[in-house]
């Protein structure tokens, strides 16, 4: 694709944003509606796309669990549709008026969220990826533009024609959900430099794609970056909670960016916690620092390379500290910024671990595994930011909109 | 400088910020207004300092207006007085709820903001900016970074100095206003790319830093960007008040971001009024487009490159619509999404302007000049962003903050 073409689909995709930020709430969730409805009644026609996929796949000797990110399935177009219908009922965040004042003469200030207008995403090979973000684009009034991995290109092209018909249905453009249809590494390149079409680029995808945004992007974007997340287990922590927690934070779901990497024990209560923990933990590979190998001599020795590393595997790095300052020091020498726990009793060591660690979301005396726009309420997701600006932590609807001020008067200059 | 130096230097500020982010409120006002006292009681070092860069500048030939930037004098250092006492008076930003709830399983979630840590700004060769900026970082619990412009680098070495006693006689680091004493280009660029050190930084200077900024940055940032605002004086305009409004975002201060560059007449009211802002605008150069020019023949033609630059000068564009859909479209085409304003008596109209016009502030029946932060009711600016995320509009101490998602449980685990 030559990189005029690219703009020129570009600047399609912003006519449309002009469309459906002029919508109402009602015709974007109908075009959402209508999605799910004919995700299911043309599941057939879905998943014979996503078969040209796999097979290609299969001959090119993609790995299992890419094979299987890739496949679609009845259950998985079931919930696809499902995800569309949970957006659809979200509160619109188009319209909110965050705040207002009036000024001494008489001007009346407010801050309106309004729609980002093109959102970019780039991300890999899932095609369910395809409609929940188009879903959460167009629910919160902007345009999707997607680019998707070229090993599930048929089956994109599946889902946006159905998102397209949907939208048409609705009376919204289809241009409002635009699939990249060249998979070429030139493109993406020239994807993340369409600045002034592109409003917010979300990437998705591993540390190669994060390094090439930071090398050429030239549009403004959210990072959806690691998560090497700790739980500080502290003087005044009920074991029992701990333990509770470190497994389930370690072992529910280790895949994931909320999963704890690594655990800090408060020495006080190291010779009492770190057995029972290695115990609750079996199966999982422990490496710990020297103090820790006094009290668990078994374990092998933990690197600062492990302590700076998201195993996303049943892998922890554990160290023993002296108090609640060591450990908030090894939290902002080794963490991501994503998210980090405590586990304690003491009101006190609560409070300044939830003000001096700094991390997107910091969490007392539950599981870090809760640190997800579901499980925090927000409805749905987009990816969880370790960035500081515009959005951070998970990012739900709000973080697909912008604010808008607005000034109204009575002939007011300025003197 | 090298960049192991720079980011060695880096590295302080981010320690020093972590110590302003722990600090009290009272604690950051009184460093501000123990500024503001040094600032007055030994104006002569900083007007000293001051006059080798002029004298400088002057050997080297800086054009006037540059050296009407670069230079101090009594007034204005009183007025970095006032301003960083103004600052100080301001609510401290760092601590506010912004929401929060309680999920069904217990969770107590909320958002609570906090500084961002290490802000840079890049700017020119005014030195006040030296103590706005650090006024505004520092009360927003933050520490500063700053590049100033080497012309101005005597001046700028002395205000500094003089902000770090002050942080030190409140207790706080030196270091959390720092200055970057080498004004090189390549130690610019080396400060752009400080990724991990740098949470925000803020570019205040002209199209060539921002094209630098987008060629190298890998920190994220804020652009501040040009105002190309539009007037628009639509059928059911009070002209009176539609004069009025014109003359002052034109003239009032014309080499400003929030000035009018172009304005837009309803066919309807054209002949009417463009006589009479003609008169007005005795001494603004006009160009307009052929429907003006058939109303006012005197008129140069405004060509394509004309809509589409911010004059800064007294210079003024004018396009003769069929409607306000003409009007939003020729916003939509030149405008820089900065400020564009609307004069009307019809209550549809200024809707239908506020909705569909998509910029950082729209303004109905009032000068465009009123949008930036002072004006609006922030206190303070660090700058006027005309990019979508984070900071939109006037960016007062708010945009100098982040977010943290604070997760409080009694022990909950995901199932």
């Amino acid at each position: 694709m030559t990189s005029s073409a690219l703009a020129e689909l570009g600047c399609q995709v912003g006519d449309a944003a002009g469309d459906v930020a002029r919508s109402s709430s009602a015709q974007r969730d109908d075009a959402l509606r209508a999605a799910a409805d004919l995700f299911v009644s043309e599941a057939d026609s879905l998943l014979a796309a996503n078969d040209t996929d796999l097979a290609r796949a299969g001959e090119q000797g993609m790995a299992a669990t890419a094979i299987d990110r890739l496949r679609l399935s009845d259950a998985r177009v079931l919930s696809m549709a499902d995800g569309l219908r949970t957006v659809a009922g979200l509160a619109d965040p188009v319209g909110e008026i965050v705040d207002g004042w009036v000024r001494p003469n008489g001007l009346a200030v407010s801050r309106v969220r309004v729609p980002l207008g093109v959102v970019g995403v780039i991300y890999e090979n899932r095609p369910n990826v395809t409609s929940d973000a188009a879903g959460l684009c167009v629910k919160a009034g902007n345009a999707a533009f997607l680019r998707g991995s070229g090993s599930a290109l048929e089956s994109n092209k599946a889902v946006v024609a159905v998102l397209r018909r949907a939208l048409v249905k609705a009376g919204l453009p289809a241009a409002a959900v635009t699939l990249v249809e060249d998979p070429s590494h030139e493109t993406a390149i020239e994807f993340m430099k369409l600045r002034g079409v592109i409003d917010c680029l979300i990437p998705r995808g591993g540390p190669g794609l994060i390094a090439s945004m930071l090398e050429h992007a030239t549009v403004p974007y959210v990072l959806d970056g690691d998560g090497n997340c700790h739980v500080y287990v502290d003087a005044a922590a009920d074991l029992a909670m701990a333990e509770e927690i470190v497994v389930n934070a370690k072992t529910q779901r280790p895949g994931v960016c909320n999963a704890a990497e690594s655990l800090i024990v408060h020495r006080s209560v190291a010779a009492k916690f770190l057995p029972r923990i290695q115990r609750a933990l079996f199966g999982v590979d422990l490496v710990g620092d020297e103090a820790t190998r006094v009290i668990l001599p078994d374990l092998a020795p933990a690197s600062e390379t492990d302590f700076g590393t998201e195993f996303l595997d049943l892998k922890l790095s554990i160290t023993v500290v002296e108090d609640l300052s060591a450990a908030i020091g090894h939290i902002g020498r080794f963490g991501s910024g994503h998210t980090e726990a405590i586990v304690t009793g003491d009101l006190g060591a609560a409070d300044r671990f939830v003000r001096e660690v700094d991390a997107a979301a910091v969490v007392v005396n539950a599981s870090t595994r809760f640190v997800d726009g579901a499980e925090l309420g927000l409805g749905a997701e987009v990816g969880i930011s370790t960035q500081k600006l515009h959005a951070r932590g998970p990012m739900g609807l709000e973080a697909l909109t912008c604010l808008k001020w607005v000034v109204r008067g009575d002939g007011q200059v300025r003197r």
